[in-house]
């Protein structure tokens, strides 16, 4: 059985611990600064607090799962691959693409596998949708679409220390975009706007954002950002080739229609990422035990996580440039 | 917590074996005449083995389920009632009104609690639907439409000792329709065909049926019933009243959706109720835990059990009579 | 050019005549016992307003387009079949079996073709979907739903000259039975209630009617009627097969979608059979200018129009009687 | 009567002209240096064949439709405007902006109204929807979303004359987004390929595009464009605002729907403009015998085809400099 040590008790963390206990593998520990929400977890699912010196110590624990704030990642990376765990860690690796490129090294240098949780990937619609594509069901790629909308927006704290929607929210998008594409981008164009809270945009930050990719062959990708739909979070994509097009849009809790005077109302989609993509982290969870197994190579690794963060850069580059940026 | 002993180890009682665990309740025991079977399932969640009188006699178990063939239900909810366990009992209470009727009269004697399995209540399509129109959204109901179609038909063997189309599977339709009519249906017409099975038809039994409800205050139900729906399972109820209409439909296995020269072709309907199901089983169960902790009494019990039984008996009257029959 | 002479000038005429003078035809006379309705519709388009002889002992007229009042179709047809005329009639023939009798055998003697107004058989989508069916989409038809439903009853003054709603309303739908099943019913139950409106009731009619067809072979068609659907006009059919489904359903005047928090938003069914059926009304006046050319014979003769008012007798027999009525 | 000239017999001189003469208006001549095609069209409605001379020089003719090749728009506008006569122009006015702006001087002296022909602002979904935002239904315009692809490319010999995809095909989506944003663009960012059809690209032309708007408030507008949508037309569009989305999408054939084992199959979308936009354009030639009647002005004229040709030769730099480009 597969002992893991989970880092970050918070909200994402409930979902990683809860599936942990479900996949049959063993939570061995919760670290958190905030003890209190490690204990609760921790008691939750039958696992210990501890700091992380003293998990990481513990030779019978196989891996970590990095779901701790931001600033936290590329140091518990590199220890945790120095202590020869196999890591899964949520996005990003680090707002620095410096910062990034050493924790590279040291992954690389210590040998040990690491899935990056760019758990849209493993949402079924998208797998499914993306298994169409490598099945040749439209063709080779031309032209991709991605809608990308969160409810609200998040509180303005967190919007002060989350790098800007470009490497905090986008990043899900670019790296959606090169699982779509199947070829690198090499140019971003980026244009952004705060219309949503002005205060996003006292705080420097922008939250409506429109960015157009191209690869060297020519491919296009489209994405649209926005930190409000009232409407529930929106989750698109299309891909067009020569042979058709494949959409995966959202999902709602239920199908219930109601046709009345004031028309056909069917159900918003499901609210956030933790009720769109419960079942992606599931599988996502599943996977990474099965890369703890040997049983899989990470679908989605540290190299991912450094691309998607270059695309996020590029676009920062471009809204200040008004250029196009080579990446 | 609540300990259960479940009788029944074959596709219908791993779902319910699986939920149980899942749910933080005890899975004593597992029962089964095909004690491979039982082993396995026990196996699988840390339970024993044992006959029924042995489990029954444990005085740590507080409720069963009971998911064996049908042949058993009304013999083992009596043998619970009398032994004081809270009652999860698949449907049919029993083939028989009379062998209903006074597994009824024990029940109502010993005082336990019975929920009867009609699953599609849990839906929550359904169930979401049905408190629309509790919250008024269409006015009374006036009239409500009923398509049940399963993907294939059941093996022969099984077909002969099911007890009929309209007793095996239209009866949880009769309970969808009286969840969804509000009000008793007093007349049943039935039209019934073998057009998917000739061997359906030799061994006396119908594949595809039509049959028609109505309430003492006029409220009509159509159900519509094949044995065979290539395309998936297919699970839809409409409901019309003065305000508008309310309509529930299949789920999807993904939202993909592919434009090519041949159509715009979505998704099959989910293959069959253990999969459309899924989440209507694990309510269900959560729902049973709550009447054995006293926090709840069952949303449908023996007497619904009873009720849909009649409508099936009704039904198959007035198929042989070609007369509405009253009930 | 064919010269068609029309008698009534109410709505559905008003549409007829504008088909006419669309189609390149003329229309010569407008003949109604409101003068001043047939003096406007016959300026508007160019046509004089005559009495019934006159114009049909005008030689250079070549058909009639029949869309007065019910009670007067019989007479109207057996006049015009007399004088040689091609006849277009709406539906129905007469509301009394013998009526219709008596005026087939004049047709036949006649030998005049007569296309009856069933006109839902040349709306597109249904239109489409009878072609699916015959190209073995889905194989031989097992089972047909039908749901039809109007926005809103008609004045009460006309519910009690009606013939009721199986001869009314219903009609339409036993006739797209018809057209679906592919044989001919021989068995029909009816169910039906008064829900809508007490007056209705009061008049001897019912607003809410749900009806079983059983042809030879087995095959099941449920309708279902409804005399006040508040979302539009609801028509939609669905038929089952051993190789799938094929279902067509309502048109909606944009297809404009709102997401809020309040739901996703569509737009509601077209309002009414105008609106619905303004298309399949083109296309029936063009195919009857085709009969009258001796391209082609009627798609839906009188015939039809006996079989689908003994299809409403038999529902009103079964009504009655509470039986299966053989027909 | 309005009395009307029309320049161009191709096709969608066919469609103007039978809107003409379905309208009431009268269709007095038609001017194509295809006299054979002018012969034919004048023919089908009771024309007469003129050269443009004589035309325009019949004091009774009230207007023109020009529906000629590009090339001869702004030398018909400036003949028409001299002359008097109200004028219904196909877009653009012409490819070069100093020609534009020397033909807007030309008809503003003369004082007479021009309509040009965005027929997509007419079309009822998109009319319904933009009445929607003007409706408050949700809020400021932030985002829109426009997808424009046809089902596949024109002759290459039409693509060497067309002025290239931005001024000939993207034009109409210049015009919906400044007819969505309801300010207008400020910034203008595109990409652009050659996947199609390599021939496009070695005459000098793109056949993929993605373009990026903005507005001074910060609106934001992306473009998709691709001549080949093997699926059919495929034209939709979506505005985001504080209160929600509106989206407005692609008109079927028929509503059938198909279900078998390879899944749920609807209708491709219309196959191209003739008849997606089969009604836009009716309701265009109607607008426009209004505007000669003088009950209404042109909801679209002339300085609204120079601004979209402004946006397309912003593209076109955009595409060639990879900058942003102000407008």
């Amino acid at each position: 059985m597969v002992s893991i040590c989970q880092f970050g008790a918070g909200r994402i963390g409930a979902i990683h611990a809860a599936n942990i206990a479900d996949s049959g593998a063993k939570l061995a520990y919760v670290v958190d600064v905030n003890r209190d929400a490690a204990q609760a977890l921790a008691g939750r699912h039958g696992a210990r607090v501890a700091d992380a010196d003293a998990a990481l110590a513990d030779a019978s624990v196989d891996a970590v799962v990095i779901a701790s704030s931001t600033d936290t990642h590329a140091d518990l990376i590199e220890r945790a691959a120095k202590a020869g765990k196999k890591i899964f860690c949520e996005k990003p690796v680090d707002l620095s693409m410096d910062r990034v490129d050493r924790c590279i090294a040291t992954v690389k240098a210590a040998g040990v596998p690491v899935l990056m949780g760019f758990n849209r990937r493993f949402d079924p619609n998208f797998a499914a949708l993306k298994q169409a594509i490598d099945a040749g069901r439209i063709g080779a790629v031309e032209m991709v679409q991605i809608v990308s909308r969160d409810p609200g927006p998040p509180p303005l704290a967190y919007v002060k220390v989350s790098g800007g929607l470009f490497r905090d929210m986008m990043i899900h998008d670019f790296d959606m975009a090169r699982f779509l594409l199947g070829e690198e981008p090499v140019e971003v164009q980026a244009s952004a706007s705060c219309l949503v809270d002005p205060q996003i945009g006292a705080a420097g930050d922008v939250d409506s954002a429109a960015v157009t990719l191209r690869t060297a062959s020519g491919r296009l990708c489209q994405i649209s950002n926005s930190r409000r739909a009232v409407y529930g979070y929106d989750q698109r994509v299309e891909v067009l080739g020569p042979k058709g097009m494949l959409a995966a849009g959202n999902r709602t809790p239920t199908t219930v229609v109601a046709s009345t005077v004031d028309g056909v109302v069917a159900d918003k989609p499901l609210h956030f990422f933790l009720e769109r993509y419960a079942e992606a982290y599931r599988i996502e969870l599943r996977h990474f035990l099965d890369v703890c197994a040997g049983k899989a190579t990470p679908l989605v690794g540290i190299d991912d996580g450094r691309r998607a963060l270059r695309l996020a850069e590029a676009a920062n580059e471009s809204l200040a440039s008004r250029r196009a940026v080579a990446v």
